[in-house]
């Protein structure tokens, strides 16, 4: 059950007027019919609230205004009831039908401007009509997001869905964008973190990487404390302690042998699936990882790597992963390498993307990079679930986030079940 | 009893033609009769190796070429032995007197250049002959480093030691002025260092400060565990180990605290004095700390910061260490604060210098400041050690490093039989 709060959703502003089809764009977002649709001018006539959990966003909240778009309505905008909503707005999205504009969306959109609050402008029932080179060009002139749909085209409806994510997605404020907790939230107050690190410290003389650095803060932050140790001295560190610690985190190159040295009654991950998590959607990272089960000899993997420059990934992307790949699958995976900011023409021929940590992207690109992937069809994991998963260890790895661990065990059935 | 070995001392060749007092030299910079010294052209007829430990500069060894001066001995500079000495060199000293040079210096200048072999030219003497203008004209034009001296001027002796200490610290080679270990010498392998980082973390969201982390890392370098904690979880923290930690290190300014939250027989310090021991010299340090002692109303402290822009510590150097340096007197100290590069002028008027940190100083830079300061003949410490003095635990912070304690522990005795 979901139980966000209402503060923490993303709330959209819904707004159009009467008969745009407001309540079935709704529908066709939630996947469900959630509000009454009717063909009726007017039908809708009260503010609707709908939450629902719109991947890879996150938690958000429709703001339905009901049609109001006639002049009485107009002058109501500016009615306190109705400004609370504009008010409460972190995105609109004014819906439309092809050739349709006039007053009331000029209004919305000056109400909006006025407010510093995005909006997209959806386009509905294209179905029926294709809008005109001089609407859209004039749109062109007010607006840069314009999505058209068809909510009631079924068959098209995914990709209208995502084409609106990803629009909202760019839209969204920062701080909704805003990364959960690293691992503060594994930890109890007063409780404690085992960093395994690597042997070969892989950082600059003096220093640690900042993932590390980063962790440790996310945890003194929570109130908890931090021991820091090479994977050589960690048997001996643990039995320093008279207790067992509420969560262990390494390198994933390493994670074979953690395991082996931490008690399986001991919360173990890794480095990599705490930042994919906070960077991206781990649950959506662990179906990805799943997807290496269903490889076979002569598939197509692709390795995408955000950057061109980070040479020491380079062994990991281009040498072990592909390696370990064949391995597990015991026949011959194609991994292709692209590096930078878009994916490759042929992004459909991929089985799977298995993308890079994405260091030096924000949690909205790598998010977008993520959506993208998910309209090609084509699931997406990261360098750290794919090695834990040839390795073995993806179930360990993930017993710290319960619910990527569900989604990853459905995963993994559905394949199994094949 | 010092048993630094030999490599890793700094190997100074002294050259120079016959009676030009290079063994009385020597014995001016040993402080003491060493060598044979005596006015007889020749007397020392073979190389002498002598050790010392040259404050602030640390463990030397002279190389005393044993003056080779004439035809036949210019010509043996490229016999085996010689050019050994040479080849040993990481500094020479080029001993001459006023208005002696010729082909003998010529050569020595030459073959040092060849090696890269910074060279100092002491001109002794000086209490009989004072160098003509044009034979300084003409030597700077050769070199820019002449220290003039009398090695038989015992009076002046000190300042002329002082002068060369400068120079040699200028010209010696990085790795000889490189750091010791910051904390990984407290440390046994498998040992564990506790740091206890401030609640209000001063490091930008997601961080820690620089020192916290090169901390850190000198420890794993060192194949020791560190657990790092926050002040409020740290006894709790304390309580997960089933032995005690190898030492505990907290910020200057929660001193009083977690010294009270640490059992006497845990070794207890702060970032500030392991940064003192990296970046300079603690033992020095120890003996300024103590000045504090014989402060009395009216006296002038300076507070020497060694760059002029952190605004983080202004606090402490401006507003706390003054306050509590009052306090501890008991009466009106006077404080100025120095910013940048140089000393003010007045230096000698100070009773006391407390530096900052100096993070922004190579640890050459921190011991030529230190030098500047014992030539003005005025103590010199630091932030982190004033703080630790006047809070009453100067021998707890300082008890890990024991020469330290015991320079710190003989100043205090010769304050208090004042």
């Amino acid at each position: 059950m979901d139980t966000t709060p209402k503060g923490n959703r993303l709330h959209i502003a819904l707004l159009g007027r009467t008969n745009v089809g407001k309540s079935s764009f709704l529908n066709m977002m939630a996947g469900q019919d959630i509000a009454i649709t009717s063909p009726v001018a007017g039908t809708t006539t009260d503010v609707v609230e709908k939450a629902m959990e719109l991947l890879p966003l996150g938690p958000i909240l429709f703001l339905d205004t009901a049609g109001l778009d006639d002049i009485s309505e107009l002058a109501s905008l500016r009615l306190k009831k109705t400004e609370k909503i504009f008010d409460r707005a972190d995105v609109a999205i004014l819906v439309t039908e092809p050739d349709v504009w006039g007053t009331y969306e000029e209004e919305v959109l000056a109400e909006m401007d006025k407010r510093k609050v995005p909006v997209l402008v959806v386009i509905n029932k294209i179905d029926l009509d294709q809008p005109s080179e001089t609407f859209l060009r004039e749109l062109k002139t007010k607006t840069s997001r314009v999505v058209p749909v068809s909510s009631f085209d079924v068959q098209k409806r995914d990709a209208f869905v995502d084409a609106l994510k990803r629009q909202l997605l760019e839209v969204a404020p920062d701080d909704f964008v805003q990364p959960p907790s690293l691992v503060g939230d594994l930890l109890p107050p007063g409780g404690l973190a085992v960093l395994v690190v690597p042997i070969d410290l892989q950082a600059p003389k003096g220093r640690l990487i900042l993932p590390q650095v980063q962790t440790i803060r996310d945890a003194l932050d929570n109130d908890a404390a931090v021991l820091i140790v090479k994977e050589r001295e960690l048997p001996a560190t643990l039995a320093l302690l008279n207790r067992l610690p509420d969560v262990v985190i390494c390198d994933s190159q390493a994670i074979l042998k953690v395991s082996a040295d931490v008690a399986p009654a001991i919360p173990l991950t890794t480095f990599s699936i705490l930042f994919a998590r906070q960077k991206g959607d781990l649950a959506a990272a662990a179906e990805g990882a799943a997807q290496i089960e269903t490889l076979q000899s002569g598939d197509k993997v692709l390795i995408a790597e955000a950057c061109s420059h980070h040479p020491l990934q380079d062994d990991i992307g281009r040498v072990k992963i592909p390696r370990w790949l064949k391995q597990y699958v015991g026949g011959d995976i194609r991994t292709d390498v692209s590096a930078g900011r878009d994916y490759p023409e042929n992004l459909r021929e991929y089985k799977l993307i298995i993308h890079c940590g994405g260091c030096m992207l924000t949690r909205r690109e790598m998010l977008s990079r993520m959506q993208q992937a998910r309209e090609a069809q084509v699931p997406v994991t990261n360098y750290g679930l794919a090695i834990s998963f040839t390795q073995g260890v993806a179930r360990r790895v993930l017993s710290p986030f319960p619910s990527a661990l569900l989604a990853y065990d459905r995963k993994m059935k559905e394949h199994s079940s094949r």
